[in-house]
Order: structure tokens, then C-alpha cells, then sequence
């Protein structure tokens, strides 16, 4: 299919003089591209969430108007023990599932749980069947999200050479030791990416890069240049660079700062319950965090927006290239933003998310081959609560036990949003099955219901990168 | 369209001495049927939930199944000025949207937010148009969903005639004075459903007919068999009715008891931290919930199944009918146990929804032109979270402050479920859009993302309910 479509475009190209990229815009065979957009943690409450806040209850958000739902499954199994299936993701196995179409447990990056095998990704096949691939991503692009993509790790926390062994700051214990070079492995997830075959990948993530690896005495980033990036580490970077430019762009030290913050920045709060409330839950009054309202966070002024690192991407990516691509576009704070209770923060990520969006979707408006597939790796835990109790009337106070922030929505409401899965510095992810919102292309090839593995292969088998006799096969 | 109908089947059986109902099964011009399925609270959670116990992460739902995948969007405004938008639903103005078309405040039964005007139902103009039309139910027929298809009252709790004001359970004022028949108004909801224009109603709710009326010397269930129903209260009653018999089923109290409760019937439990962890939320230790299982409920022997009930309403709505039927069918205490923290009890009960809508798929089978759309009313609560915490590796105490199940599955695993909306005896609703599945004959009818009024519109149009210069403007 790839060599047919090369030759089409050269044969084009022959006749009309004309580069083979603008043989897309006729009906004649145009490049395939895709192009997948993963809201980390955004299931439906987070979709629900950013629709009241941007554009009313009344109102449609992009996500809404795209043309095809589905739902997707979000499968992981346990360690210990593959056949046994466990009902909570984390990004790194529900990324692995859609990078590799194999499912493995939490933690794992592109590799196979217990057996630690490496998973060819989706950007290893486009890239060597001939596409170009690209990562566009607002966390660390070590993150566990981006890393699936591109790294085969057994633990996500081993980012950069120094994190090889350890806990991380959530006390997991780290072992990476047999993916040490100096042991034969292929290194840290940031040497892995210094080393790869991709032509782009932005986001934050500069810190990893540079450390000094242990087994040469060059930082990490010395040896992506020698790799054949070009790096670059200021939005400004993103508009000079030359047509076909392998690049990093690494705008922050790890993970980008977010676009929105509540109003003062302040931070989550629980309901202030009398001291009569706890000698009987039934008793005394309570007090409910105040109305806020949300505000531009100044840190972020300096980033690039997701949409500015999407347009770069997508003029990159599809400039001389008559043989399509293969991009990820992540916004990964929705669900950092989440696990801290801010709600400000993950409102403001998804519209970037929809910024990128709307990028991609005018985009696939004149390279009509491009399919577009938005979805989540796993749920979270917010939820939209009635921001006073429905049980208010009862006349004994009736709150939340967690964290609930009260916002004024921009159409003069005030929606509550319940945050009660820990009393932990982060809140847990969900098990809840995912939305798909899709374009066009997908109408023939998306399920209503799907699991994550079979994405992949949707992926995959629209670009022709299975052998035949193992498309249908594969989980 | 209903008069072509007629006719059609008219000549049908003039020329073939065929009752018009065989005309189904060829491919002359068929009956068009609507069956609504309501799982209530039934958000893609509950789904989720249902799926890891029923089939195993890996295995898929008849909803899984179903061709078609849309979402609603929930739309709810304030009472006292129903220009402001609410952000959570109840299941009175929620089964009002899709009863009606529109919009309305929470607790009001297909009536208008403050102006209190009566909106005409979809079994009403059904009914009007020589349709069939019946309610199957779990709960009460009186309660909030299905009454908001055959009732108008300012209030849900108005259910019987002893009712019309005062507190409900959960403190929440009433006053229906206005409504009273003595008054000029339509009566209590079990009052209106007695005197109703519609084919068969089941579900629970008996001790609401056994009241005296106000206006007459007599129970509404009297005033019921006045009005020509057939009153059945036991199973066995359901496979003795006659065809084309106006039928009162009430097979309990209030609600029916529900199919499945936890092992012993515990109740829901939270995390038992130890003294140590009232000091300080990082100290001490916790005991977690105890695995359990979910076993039958006894009470809910005598009860007709929610399939059972679809059996015999598909038949009775569908013999000697050539205009077809429009059916609802709702599973009712998702969302009752859900309130109530009993994870099993809505297992059970989704259970319940699966073999109806099973039911559903097989009738459509041998009458294609039958409509099917499966979706809840409003999201709720319960969520699956990590058994033990994702952090638990950190070496302190993490739990939710709120009720926890940790469900064996069948297939071996531990599902952990959290409810963490309130510390009341009830949960509180979500305020999350919700998932809607469809059969293939909704394919050119369903856009990917539409409002529960919306929904109306489509079932509404399919029948050709609507005036044809309206069927677009409604909201």
C-alpha cells in the first residue's frame, strides 16, 4: 500500500512537475495520515466538566460535533500474574495499549507484563514503513503517556539515567537496572527517545535531558544531537524551524505549566464542618468552600500552547512527505491537574486539547485522508456534584467527605466538582470506560465499543502496517 | 404517515385475510415501534461496573454490542428562573426531557419550570396518533421516570392522593394543592395514571392505589378498573392476560425488590482507620472492607423479572396491532442502589436492563422497523476505583473518605467501587452526560453527541408525532 502510494505520488509528481504533497488536494490518491489526540484522565465527567465551564450547558465543544462516538474499553491485567485482569489503569499500560495493541500491567512502558518483552509501537512501524511520526505532548516527553510511543521500559519512573533505581515521589520502588546500558539494556526512557527514529517530538521534559548518562560522559541531550535533532527550547524555536527539521522541543524542565489556575491560585479545599459535626454527622453546620472563578496562570505565559506545538507538528509532518504520518498529540494535565484537586487546571488543559483539535480538524479539511481519533487513556476521579446537596432541604448538613470546588461558570451558574477518592496528596484514576470521538474517515472502521488494543490496530491497519494474516488476530 | 400506515396494512389484510400484524415479515411497509430503555443513574460507571462483574473486563454487554454509540447531554435549569442552567439532574426533569421535549427544573413531572404548564408526553401524542403504548418499570409506577411519560405535576413526590403536601422522605416540601382534583386540577400521580390513555403499565406501586381519593369515596384503584384495566399483581397474572388487554400491573408495595444484594446482605462499609490515623491523616493503620460477593435476594422471589415484563408487554403492544407502539422500559433502582451504596444491588439491576434489551434485539429481529435506544437518565456516584490505593506502596494510610465495596469478581479479580458524594443516607446524583446505545435502525437518526430533548425529538419524529413545521425547532 505504502509502495503503491509512492509511486502514485511520484508518478504525480512526474507528470505534473508538481511536489507529490499537493496531489492531496485533488481526488487523486492522497497520503494517509493520522492523527491521535489523547486527553490524559479525560473521560466523560471531564468532557462534562469543560463543557459547562466554556461554552454553557446549552453549548457544544468540538469533542461534541465530531461526527463519530465510541467507547473504549480500558483493560489491564496484574503483574503477578497476565490472565488476571485488574480494573484501574495508570497512563503508561493504557498508553502501551494504544501505542503497541498489547496489554500489559501499570508502570510497564511498551513492554509486556511479567515477561518484559518490547512492544513494537505504532511510531516504529509508520517510521519504518516509511511515514513520518511525530509527539506532541504538555507533560515531561518522558512521561509515561509519551514514552509508550517511542521507549521500552519495565517502569515509567526510570526517565532519565539518574532515576534508573529508587523510589519515586510517590514511594514506588523503581528496579530499571537490567535496562541500563552499562547492563545491555537500551537506557533511561530519555536516552531511549535521544537515540530514536521519530521526526518530532515536543514537550516539556529539558531536566532529563540533561543529565549525564552513565555510560558515556556526554549529557543526554548531547547525544540526541548526534542523533540528528535540532533542539529547541523556546516557543519562538517552534517558528523558525526549517521544512523537515528532526527536532526536540523541550520547553520546560518537566512537565509544561498549565494554562488556567483558580482564581488566587488557591488550593482545593474541603467543606469546614462545625466541631458539633463531628460529635454526630448529623449535627452542627458546615461551611462550603467559597465560589471561585478561574484566572490565567502567569507561568504559563512563556510556554507554547498545545495548538502552537500541533501547528508546528502538522506543517512538519506533512511538508514534502507524499507518504502521510503518524502523530500523537497528548494533553496530559488534565489528568496531573486532576489528581490535585484543581479544577481551574484541567478545565484549562482540555481546552487546549480542543485548540489542538480544532487545529486537526482544519487540517483534515484539505488533506481529507487524515483520520482524527481523540480519546482518554483511563478515567479520573472528579465528578460534577450539585455544588449544594439535593438533600439540602433535610435541614442537617449534607456534604462531601473529599474536596469540592464551587465554580462560577461563565453563563452565571455554579457547578460543584466532588474530588473523594483519597485523602492522599493526588486523588486515584478510575476504571471507567473511555469516549472515542472521531471524523469521518473512522465511520467505516470504528466499533461502537472497542478496547484500547483494538484502536491500535484500527491505527495501524488504516496505514497498512499489519501483515495481513495477523490484522484480525491481534487482541 | 399513521393514515398510510393504516391503510397499507388495511388492504394487506383485505387481499391476504392476514391480520395486518404478519405483514411484518415481509418486506411490505411494517409497523414502526419505539422502545425506549431507561436505565436510571445508568452512566457509563454503572456500565463499567456491570461489565468486570457480569462478562469480565475482557468480555462485552448486549449494550457493548449494540451498532450505534451516542452520548446525552444532560440539561437541567433553576426553578425560579429557568434561564440558569443546573448542573445536576434528578430523574424528574431528566425522564421529562426525553418524555416531552422539554427542558424543565429538577423534581417537576412533565410540567414547565415556574410557569407550571403541562407538556404533552410522547405516549400521549403516541397514543393520540392510533399508536399503542406501555410502561414497564421497576420502581413504582407512580415514581419520578415513568410518571414524567403519563402524568403532569408540579411535584414527584405528589405519588398518591394522601401526598399532595407536606415532606417527602428526604425532607423536601411539598405542595400539590393546586393539583387537587378537588381544586380543578388532574390529582395525585397514581389519580392520572388511573384515568390515562395507555395500553399496560407494570412495575410496583399497589399501596399508592390502595389510597381513598379525595374527590370520590373510592381507592384509585377502583377508579383504575373504571377506566377499563385489567389489574394484575402477581407474576403468573402476566402470561394469563388476554391479547389487547388495558393492563394495570402491581407487583409490589413501592419498588420492587431488587435482584441481587451484597453476601449476608451488608450493608456498605468504609475503611476502618485505626485511632492513631484521627491524629493525623498519615499515621496509623486501616483496615479495609472485606472482600464479599453479591448473592439473590430472597424477596425478590415472587417478583416478575424486568424481562419478564418486556415479554409480555412486546407481545400485548404488538399483537393485532398494525400501527405499532411506543414502550418504555426502565430499570429503576440502578440508581435506587446506587443511592444506597449497594454495589451488588445495581449490578443486579443492570443485570436486569441487559435481558430486557435482549428481549428488545430479539423482537426487533422479526420487526425491523423497531427502534431501539438504550440510555440513562442522569450519571451517578459510584465509581470504580484502585481496591487498594495506587500510592498504597508509599508506606502510609490511603483510603477514600468515603463507602468502599472490594467485589470478588467471577473471573477472579477485586473490583473496587467507591461512593463518596455525601456522608448522608443517600448519595447525590453526577451531573455527567450520559451514554446512549442504539440499534441500526438509529444509524441516519442519532448525531454523536445530542441533549435528552433531542432524543425526544428523534423518537417522536420516527413516529411522526410531530407537526412537520415544529419537528425542527424544538429545542
Amino acid at each position: 500500500m505504502i509502495k503503491k502510494l509512492l509511486l502514485t505520488s511520484a508518478i504525480f509528481s512526474i507528470f505534473t512537475g508538481v511536489s507529490p504533497v499537493f496531489a492531496e488536494i485533488g481526488n487523486i490518491t492522497s497520503p494517509k495520515n493520522v492523527i491521535l489526540i489523547i486527553g490524559d484522565g479525560m473521560d466523560d465527567q471531564q468532557v462534562s466538566i469543560a463543557r459547562n465551564y466554556l461554552v454553557g450547558a446549552n453549548g457544544m465543544l468540538s469533542l461534541d460535533s465530531m461526527p463519530v462516538r465510541s467507547t473504549a474499553r480500558v483493560i489491564t491485567v496484574d503483574e503477578n500474574n497476565p490472565n488476571k485482569n485488574v480494573y484501574v489503569a495508570d497512563s503508561a499500560n493504557s498508553a502501551t495499549s494504544l501505542a503497541t495493541g498489547v496489554i500489559t500491567s501499570r508502570g510497564r512502558i511498551a513492554t509486556s507484563a511479567q515477561s518484559d518483552r518490547d512492544l513494537a509501537t505504532i511510531v516504529e512501524l509508520a517510521t519504518s514503513a516509511g511515514y513520518k511520526a511525530g509527539i506532541v505532548t504538555t507533560a515531561s516527553i518522558t512521561d509515561a503517556t509519551p514514552a509508550s510511543f517511542v521507549a521500552h521500559i519495565r517502569r515509567r519512573g526510570c526517565e532519565n539515567p539518574s532515576q534508573m533505581t529508587g523510589t519515586n515521589r510517590y514511594g514506588i520502588s523503581i528496579d530499571c537496572s537490567a535496562d541500563l546500558i552499562s547492563n545491555g539494556g537500551n537506557g533511561s526512557i530519555a536516552e531511549q527517545i535521544a537515540v530514536a527514529n521519530i521526526d518530532l517530538i515536543f514537550g516539556g521534559g529539558l531536566a532529563h535531558f540533561n543529565k549525564t548518562t552513565l555510560a558515556h560522559d556526554k549529557s543526554v541531550l548531547d547525544i540526541a544531537k548526534n542523533n540528528g535533532y535540532t533542539v529547541i527550547t523556546s516557543k519562538q524555536g517552534l517558528d523558525t524551524l526549517k521544512p523537515s527539521t528532526k527536532a526536540l522541543g523541550l520547553f520546560s524542565g518537566d512537565t509544561m505549566p498549565v494554562k488556567w489556575r483558580a482564581e488566587n491560585n488557591a488550593g482545593p479545599q474541603k467543606p469546614d464542618a462545625s466541631i458539633l459535626n463531628y460529635v454526630h454527622k448529623y449535627l452542627g453546620d458546615v461551611e462550603l468552600p467559597a465560589v471561585s472563578h478561574c484566572e490565567n496562570n502567569p507561568s504559563w505565559d512563556d510556554m507554547p500552547s498545545l495548538k502552537h506545538m500541533t501547528d508546528t507538528a502538522l506543517t512538519q509532518l506533512s511538508q514534502n512527505n507524499g507518504n502521510g504520518f503518524f502523530l500523537m498529540i497528548e494533553s496530559a494535565s488534565i489528568d496531573k491537574q486532576s489528581h490535585e484537586r484543581n479544577t481551574c487546571g484541567h478545565i484549562g488543559e482540555t481546552a487546549q486539547l480542543i485548540e489542538a483539535l480544532d487545529s486537526a480538524l482544519a487540517f483534515a479539511k484539505s488533506h481529507p485522508d487524515t483520520l482524527i481519533l481523540v480519546t482518554a487513556d483511563h478515567g479520573h476521579s472528579a465528578q460534577i456534584i450539585p455544588e449544594r446537596s439535593m438533600f439540602s432541604d433535610y435541614g442537617i448538613p449534607v456534604f462531601t467527605p473529599g474536596y469540592l470546588t464551587r465554580l462560577q461558570t461563565l453563563e452565571g451558574s455554579i457547578m460543584g466538582v466532588n474530588y473523594a477518592s483519597n485523602d492522599f496528596a493526588a486523588e486515584e484514576h478510575s476504571g471507567v470506560n473511555v469516549p472515542i470521538y472521531a471524523n469521518k474517515v473512522a465511520k467505516s472502521l470504528l466499533k461502537a465499543s472497542v478496547t484500547q488494543a483494538q484502536l491500535f490496530n484500527i491505527m495501524a491497519d488504516y496505514l497498512d502496517l499489519l501483515p495481513s494474516d495477523t490484522s484480525t488476530t491481534q487482541p
